[in-house]
């Protein structure tokens, strides 16, 4: 047998192909978790399982779970008046869980719909309400102007989301919009930078983009936010928070999954520096794109260009195409803009080394 | 590095250590399914990529959730109007969907409440209708008993756990009940043992009992018994059926491993085969416990005496303390009964061999 896992070491090597996963997510998973995690499903410390199989009612996973939370509240620098729970369903349940669980808000809400996920759940927001709840378009230049324009509101709570990865938009000032409370969706950016809490009621995220698989939502609540309503089990908030996240059976495996991402930014220098590489690879980009506008489209005004995700065309629509099947040949994985809007997109989550940006400028390069 | 993963391959055949796992769930994966989960982890059929970073809108993805889909229609011989969709949040969750996308089920609705999860089930049913639904206590000896009570109710459907895992008791025999229509939880022995379709309308499970881990629920609906309401966009079914169960980021990696446990049992010999050796480790541990039957209580009654989960205990109380943590130190785990109810509980899904059972009855044998 160990000769045979010898073999199949070495087969593994062999095979190996350079891919430069840019996929809007699910998304690339840090190498040092991949392989980790590949050991853990062998043998979890020791244990003599998997840890595909552990209980969630076993010490070991309580174990993750308060690691979790450790890691989210020291990263992100919660503050203790808030709670830290983990439901299923993605953002998109939250677009049902959050009404329901704040029957008010619909008279103290305004919206910014900023691009097509803002839009979804504004939808939602109108059909659960049965409501038309206040909104803000899209169509500022600046952070000033849009402020300007959120400030004519009284409104105590303004959703907005944090970054669109359909279009590439993204917002990240929020203490600028300091006559509001803030409910963020930031399943596309969350630790992706550091922020300060103090106009903010409700963050809510996916995983699958800077922190793991899909099937787990981190729901981080300000105390005394969610209010008591009567509803059936699992949409009820405070199911979920008294019993740790524990209240039905949690997804185990992608909040274990979560815990070693968590780990990974802290070893790698934590949220400042995660910030700092962001910025940089983000940059490093929209500069090529920049001194090369001749070639290529970008529709974002510049104060609002997403650092996660990095949205543009050719000018010339043959390119485009012709890019991004050249780019599939050469491995260069999740390209493609979203279907509804077409066009490049390159998702610079976390997990997106410097090396990889460049790469793919040097493959830009051929196409100009 | 050929030689590091070498010595790593076999520090973990060094350590490893001899455990039997019956946890409730989640619980045991049959041991292929872990090898290959932790190889497809390091990179998946030759892409250059961990299964874990596979995108939802990916051919790759779509490939995987047709074959699961096509794995349950023939192994469960669902007849073909009916449609198979996955969900999150667990079989709680479905305590919420159902109703809401079935509103007239409360006229029509009768309740078979043979445990704590149909229990836990009413009450959500009865908060999200704001009204009682008609139900039927557990207080039967035989199908005959139950069978003549159901027949006395008018109402078309009839709702049933068919495996209650706290109190051990199973209802499989569905067809007896042929003047109703049945909505089933099925979540702790679906794919544990072959059932004919012909009077059920809805069938939900989690999958962490004998279809993976948690983060993915099975859903199979009659055509035409959801109805169309006015929901919001996550709770509404026609969203999940009509966008092939990717209307958002589903749970990929838990669809994965239920791909790879499905093909499992394909292999194993197809659910007649499972269900087969199902019965002979049930009846081998309840034969054991039958004729010592002055060491051990048995409360549930014969025929309704679960293949998924079986619950005793000690008449001595002092005894099963004493066998629950000696059973821990030897590596048989999750053996303890639910919190609420105490004593022992043997989880006998798919995955535990009649090896394991066995070594089970010589550990009991020290005991009696």
């Amino acid at each position: 047998y160990l000769f045979l896992d010898c073999v199949l070491v070495l087969c593994l090597q062999w095979t190996e192909m350079k891919v430069n996963n840019f996929s809007a997510g699910p998304s690339k998973i840090p190498d040092s978790v991949v392989n980790q995690v590949s050991k853990d499903i062998l043998e979890y410390q020791n244990l003599g399982y998997s840890v595909l199989e552990i209980s969630h009612r076993s010490k070991v996973f309580e174990e993750i779970l308060s690691k979790v939370k450790a890691h989210l509240y020291e990263l992100l620098k919660i503050p203790d008046n808030f709670d830290v729970f983990f439901l299923q369903g993605g953002a998109t349940f939250q677009n049902t869980f959050i009404p329901a669980n704040k029957p008010t808000l619909i008279d103290n809400l305004i919206f910014l719909i900023s691009g097509t996920w803002g839009k979804k759940t504004f939808q939602d927001f109108e059909k659960y309400y049965n409501q038309n709840p206040f909104s803000i378009p899209f169509n500022h230049e600046t952070y000033d102007e849009l402020i300007t324009n959120v400030y004519k509101s009284d409104e105590k709570y303004l959703y907005i989301t944090s970054n669109e990865t359909i279009e590439g938009i993204q917002i990240r000032n929020f203490n600028n919009f300091d006559n509001k409370e803030l409910i963020i969706d930031m399943s596309s950016d969350i630790c992706s930078y550091v922020f300060d809490w103090k106009n903010i009621s409700y963050v809510y995220a996916g995983a699958q983009k800077n922190l793991g698989i899909p099937g787990v939502t981190i729901c981080i609540s300000k105390e005394g936010f969610l209010e008591k309503s009567n509803l059936t089990s699992y949409i009820d908030a405070h199911n979920h928070i008294d019993k740790n996240s524990a209240f039905n059976t949690p997804p185990t495996f992608s909040i274990y999954v979560m815990l070693k991402v968590l780990e990974w930014i802290a070893d790698s220098g934590g949220l400042e520096k995660i910030q700092l590489d962001n910025s940089i690879k983000a940059e490093t980009l929209y500069k090529f794109l920049d001194e090369n506008s001749e070639k290529f489209n970008l529709s974002v005004p510049k104060e609002f260009r997403s650092y996660s995700n990095i949205v543009f065309d050719f000018k010339d629509s043959k390119l485009t195409s012709n890019f991004l099947q050249s780019s599939v040949n050469k491995g260069f994985l999740g390209l493609n803009g979203h279907r509804s809007i077409g066009g490049v997109r390159v998702s610079n989550y976390n997990s997106i080394s410097i090396e990889m940006v460049e790469d793919l400028i040097t493959h830009l390069k051929g196409f100009i």
